[in-house]
């Protein structure tokens, strides 16, 4: 990081002016081919995982996040990041281009450096618009329909798994607390999106228990927010005090409330200033404005930006242009949120869950105890329904295990904050791995279907129609 | 850049692993920040400046152009780069940042540093993104319609301003032949995209005038393109070779025509590819791994990463899902473009120009010139059209007169590899700036109509449209 001189003022007859061209831009032209080269191997391997998981009849997330499993630490090394402990030479990306460019060490070492900070900002980009697209599909009406079922369902579905991992992890593996508390957070997800893409291809998106999942699978989506926000906030001042935690609360309830309730005003000029506008991105711009300046004040009053992109879809779902910029968001989403997914899955290294080597095992059980707690915890909210003879409690229960995009989520914010451990990061993305698996067959014994192969080859398809997406 | 280990390892019961959470790591949710902050700054800078330039009947490209200057290093110092020699604290949302979270002088600079590395990067993505968009709206087929007149309208139109810009500046200004040559090239280009909408608004499109203008333009764009990826990576070895001048000519032409030739065969395997893929983004990731691929490859052989894009565009636009494409490309583009738009202006820092400091004065005698040589060295191609007795020479020199975003493209590569001296930048984007502004009323007149007052309020404008973009 040292100011040079690297090339000689090219107006030398005019009166110098301070020109300094740094070792950053010198290397930049170099940093952009990392980029490029990187966000070529993220997106190769998005496809063919998420085509190979969809071929698989699983939810194509997963597959994206084994892709990136497999081009990262834990194997390839092609997508790598210094926050691992990695180095430069250990990037075949920095190879290549070591080998293209006949870069110096220090050169190689400062482009690695810079070229992983671009792709981790694009991959907390692609969250924040995943979480903002979330926000655009939730639907605040549905809630009020599915009410008191949904919530109480939500509520156990977020209380049993969180209280029973962190005291679990706490009294069983003797676990910090802090750690303790984001691995029970990160139980409390339910994917919203894998949950009601599998009922939908049921047939069981509009049953009774359908509808309640699909409820309570929003309202966690809220909850599993807030929680995160909470608890990513505690990571970051490393203790846990009361009045602070109140104050996250209050303060992530508040804003997330504050937000819908000032959305409503602000719908209505939205709408006007879209209407006025006559260029290019007339819907785009306004609507990421908005995004990211919630984005922005989630980050600033301490919270998550992720909370605040989250607000925003919920705020602009209510307005005229929701349509419209539902499919807009869709091209920049399938370009952005897959090196969230990819990077996610490249920075976890399962090396550390490899049972051969022995100080793994500690890692390994409990590995296996979060995805006991985080099965036992989601079924048994089935029960939790009162006054609704004959309703399939176990499909509910079923229904609410997938912990998909959210679980990820705190998976990666977990990571990038350093408050978990290797072991347990991993046995975390295990846990969301796992149940997102095995919840689309068992939705389907629950909901008394004759069990498919999960492979699925024989099963007949629709014919496949290019531009599905 | 210091590695410390800034968090006590959470899992302590297990058996140490490296574990060294770097500066990086700890400063990244204030990078994101600052990322988010800058993004919202460059959108709103971007949208009030492109519906006032709109609104004044100007292209919005302009207005994106002058708003990154009144947010940028001339004015409001909101983005800012350190490699104009502006540290931490000359940027007002570093400020901002600091006062939020409290942080350390050292800490400022090197999110400062990090900060602006992203947009950096998301700003050469953008432009990526837009050569690959005028690739895809680029046609081939066009061309041979059009064919002899405008190529040789093309050619006279890149000739003519390159030898009379580059020989002046260097025998009148004695300026050094890279930089000469640099800003030769830059007067070369012609806008594509404002030519063929202003000509769409003439209601002069299909006319012989309107077709050979825009025929020329795309050549223009295919040859300003190899052009600039001989000027930059002359501007990076720092010398004039003629082997190599001739080594990046063959190869720059050998790379498009390939692209193109062998895109002809890939075409079918991309349709073919696209119609296997079930997943979303089944159509853009495809499309956006050929893209980042080709300009890699175009980064990778020494030539210029918008190169590859550009040749990625023409071979997509011969596929079937091109206007699948096209649509699912706009918001990418819409969100990515403006950065690079508003970032060329924020570099350019106008102060150099002001005449009231007496050693500017060179500078902007030097604006004149180019100013002078750009509409005129474009005027005369009119007059090369030959065996059309009767056609308005006058209106085909005129159209070609607006430089654009390709113009734009040249003097932020110039800008970012340091070869143009800033007086010599300035005079560039003032000259950019300046064409493309009194392009489209000499346009009309040129056409015969009778000349609009620029302002345009008084003139009957269609009912506004939601969703236009």
């Amino acid at each position: 990081m040292f100011l040079t001189p690297l090339i000689p003022h090219p107006l030398s007859f005019l009166p110098p002016v301070s020109f300094l061209a740094t070792a950053e831009a010198e290397n930049a032209p170099i940093v952009l081919t990392g980029v490029l080269l990187s966000l070529v191997v993220i997106y190769l391997a998005s496809k063919v995982g998420g085509e190979i998981s969809k071929h698989l009849d699983f939810p194509p997330v997963l597959g994206e996040l084994v892709a990136g499993v497999v081009v990262g630490v834990s194997a390839l090394h092609l997508v790598v990041f210094p926050e691992s402990g990695m180095q430069a030479t250990d990037s075949v990306i920095m190879t290549v281009l070591q080998w293209i460019n006949g870069l110096t060490p220090e050169a190689v070492s400062s482009i690695f450096q810079s070229q992983s900070e671009v792709i981790s900002v694009l991959a907390e980009l692609g969250v924040i618009i995943l979480l903002f697209e979330i926000g655009l599909e939730s639907d605040l009406r549905q809630l009020k329909e599915v009410g008191y079922q949904a919530t109480i369902v939500a509520c156990v579905g977020v209380a049993v798994p969180f209280a029973a991992g962190t005291a679990g992890l706490m009294m069983l593996f003797h676990v910090p607390a802090i750690p303790a508390i984001f691995a029970g957070a990160a139980l409390t997800a339910t994917s919203i999106g894998i949950t009601s893409k599998v009922l939908s291809e049921l047939g069981r998106l509009k049953s009774k228990e359908g509808q309640i999942i699909v409820g309570a699978a929003v309202i966690d989506d809220v909850l599993g927010i807030i929680v995160l926000a909470v608890i990513a906030s505690l990571a970051k001042t490393g203790e846990i005090d009361v009045a602070n935690v109140i104050y996250l609360i209050v303060s992530a309830t508040a804003f997330l409330m504050g937000s819908i309730l000032l959305g409503g005003i602000f719908n209505k000029t939205f709408v006007a200033i879209v209407e006025k506008l006559k260029t290019r991105g007339n819907i785009v711009i306004p609507a990421f404005i908005f995004a990211f300046f919630m984005a922005f004040l989630g980050n600033a009053i301490h919270l998550e930006a992720i909370l605040g992109a989250f607000a925003a879809g919920l705020v602009l779902d209510e307005t005229d242009a929701r349509n419209e910029l539902d499919e807009l968001i869709k091209p920049i989403a399938d370009l952005l949120v897959p090196i969230f997914f990819v990077t996610v899955g490249a920075r976890a290294d399962l090396g550390v869950l490899n049972p051969a080597i022995p100080e793994n095992r500690a890692g390994l059980v409990i590995a296996v105890f979060l995805i006991a707690i985080a099965i036992a915890g989601k079924v048994v909210t089935g029960w939790a329904v009162v006054g609704q003879p004959g309703i399939n409690r176990l499909a509910i229960g079923v229904g609410m295990v997938p912990r998909g995009e959210v679980g990820l989520v705190f998976a990666g914010i977990g990571s990038a904050s350093g408050v978990l451990s290797k072991p347990l990061e991993a046995a975390i993305i295990i846990m969301v791995i796992l149940t997102t698996f095995l919840a689309p067959p068992f939705l389907r014994i629950a909901f008394g279907k004759s069990p498919e192969p999960p492979a699925g080859e024989s099963a007949p398809e629709p014919v496949a129609v290019a531009g599905e997406g």
